[in-house]
């Protein structure tokens, strides 16, 4: 029985026979949700409101693809929870990837998703047409007084966003109080000095409740945006802090650790989903990923597909920035231009400090050209 | 250069030659900390602090390993962190597997890991011998009577520990603080009842901050023990609740959503790494697991190895229990013995409930087994 409040996970699942397959999903269904043998179910109303609703979908290729729908009885109203349904315990059976996740409207009002999301980023930035530049103050090892600088230099050069490097935490060469005190003082001078409106963006990805306890902390020293990594902190991470109105910042998603779920392999959860879909259902307004091009293995289709499923229509749900990024270079991004289009993020990396010795001109250099191709 | 505070990775690497893969290798170093063009880096301290330091080990089976040892200046204190550098980015890339992980004592000595232990819970419950019985209230969909009432029978039939099955969290069937404070009644009385120490296990995995919120309730209404899911909250989570006085409890580790890591596939981190190491690292007590010989599809091997994990020698963090579940039954108990020893936590979920039509005199079947098994 499907009720008003569900949703529906396509599964493709790897069989000998249909009849196999089918069994699969059934079994699935069952996993998924009260994990017991459902000879032993004593009530009706459980598979009425908990166990899934499986219907074929397709097959080809050796596999067959099932919708399993399940109703909010088994997810409540968390994501962490949702994530549990719909991959929890199957994550750990072979032939079993989840290809797509649909949710009835009724479910999807319990999820606010992004708070800026592409028009509320745009609009934050002042910038409505051409697509955004996104800095990195790296190496780790670097002084905050270095970091800082660069932050300055970025924001002085063009760029929209500056974030930290995600493997930046709270190590003592930049602890994180001093580091985004001091990026954030120093991008705002870059924005005084030039009439810019760049924003600072600091990785709050922490030990437990140290990541919302960081966003705030961040908000106060005057950053413009936080980044978490949703598979280091988890998913429920992301929505609680982007649902914070005393955080109300612009949330980026870093995909660390993520390659454990969307690499190739007998079982995972396809990309479009996981930073499409789950990432924007907890609330993030950028979604980063590495690029075809780079020096990751992700085809131009991986990335179309990741790109439409941030931006598609997903019920009241706004959408979000692609933001490729993993070996952005001067030479990749005219050849990004017309698979992104307008509205995605370029996150540049080491790419933007080859160019020259200054980086502030290297950074005017990388927004020029982007100004130009996108012209 | 390797400092006192560091950890070493054993990365085990697919290439077609030696070439190739120390390349490879010396990629990872630099991805996992810099994520920077080492041509570019301008200070040598960057690399003395920061880099990876690699170390071939061996070749066999068309794959090269190597060690990557890291100072702390790359992780810093946070398992989150720490999580970072062994596998973020990389986890993106194919061929690369996570075999093993060590730590230098000094690197050690930040984490205080398990509270408890294989010792500490034996101390708990008054069992110092055998192996101990794990039972799960289940399915979800049930009332919070219903539970509380399977929490007693098992708790009144000899079960040492009683936990919520994974999937029950918050959902409104059996609301979490309802159900908490009933289910650790019932699991009291019935120690009253019958003179045992058997403790009730709330699963306390939910969205962002809430995990440790639940975890600090369950143990106001009288929870003996938390489950918590790491790969759904991040092992952050399990290391703040471990290390917070104001819980206090042993802490049990459940593998849901790991498959991503674990299963085959190009890349990933093997079980006792992910299980036993990781989960023991952030403070689990006991780390659930799929056995062979149930629905899962993992090996006698894999489960060996887990358990070794688990139990072997790591600095002067305490051991832990291993608690294979996924299928237990009276049937594999007999046969599962010889490969776990003594210290062990059968974890039976929905084979409990098919032996009888009486699910305390079932408890009392399982327990008694296990007794006379290990006499």
């Amino acid at each position: 029985m499907i009720k008003e409040k569900s949703f529906s996970v396509l599964y493709r699942i790897t069989a000998n026979s249909k009849e196999e397959a089918q069994n699969l999903a059934q079994k699935i269904a069952v996993e998924q949700t009260i994990e017991f043998p459902p000879d032993l179910v004593e009530r009706q109303s459980i598979f009425d409101n908990i166990v899934g609703n499986i219907e074929f979908a397709e097959y080809g290729d050796g596999q067959y693809r099932y919708w399993i729908t399940y109703n909010d009885g088994a997810a409540g109203t968390e994501i962490t929870q949702l994530f549990n349904v719909v991959f929890g315990n199957s994550s750990m059976q072979p032939g079993i990837w989840v290809e797509d996740v649909t949710f009835s409207s009724a479910f999807l009002s319990e999820y606010h998703g992004p708070h800026f999301g592409i028009a509320g980023i745009r609009k934050l930035l002042g910038v409505f047409h051409r697509p955004l530049l996104h800095c990195v103050i790296k190496p780790l090892g670097s002084t905050t007084a270095e970091l800082a600088r660069m932050a300055y230099e970025f924001a002085a050069g063009g760029a929209d966003l500056i974030k930290d490097d995600h493997g930046i935490t709270n190590q003592a060469s930049a602890p994180f109080a001093e580091r985004v005190a001091a990026c954030a003082d120093a991008v705002q001078k870059a924005n005084e000095d030039t009439g810019g409106h760049a924003v600072y963006v600091a990785n709050c990805t922490a030990d437990g409740t140290k990541s919302h306890e960081r966003a705030l902390q961040a908000k106060k020293l005057g950053a413009g945006g936080i980044l978490l990594a949703p598979v280091l902190t988890g998913f429920g991470m992301i929505r609680e802090i982007a649902d914070d109105p005393l955080v109300g910042l612009p949330i980026i998603s870093h995909p660390s650790l993520s390659g454990g779920f969307i690499m190739p392999g007998p079982s995972g959860v396809v990309m479009s989903v996981l930073y499409g879909i789950f990432s924007r259902l907890a609330g993030a307004d950028a979604v980063v990923f590495p690029s075809y091009g780079g020096r990751f293995t992700f085809t131009a289709e991986d990335c179309r597909k990741i790109a439409e499923s941030a931006r598609k229509h997903l019920g009241e749900l706004a959408a979000i920035f692609p933001s490729p990024g993993g070996g952005i270079t001067e030479e990749t991004i005219p050849k990004l231009a017309q698979l992104y289009g307008r509205d995605v993020i370029y996150l540049v990396g080491g790419g933007i400090f080859r160019h020259g010795p200054d980086l502030l001109e290297n950074t005017k250099f990388y927004k020029m050209m982007i100004q130009e191709i996108y012209s």
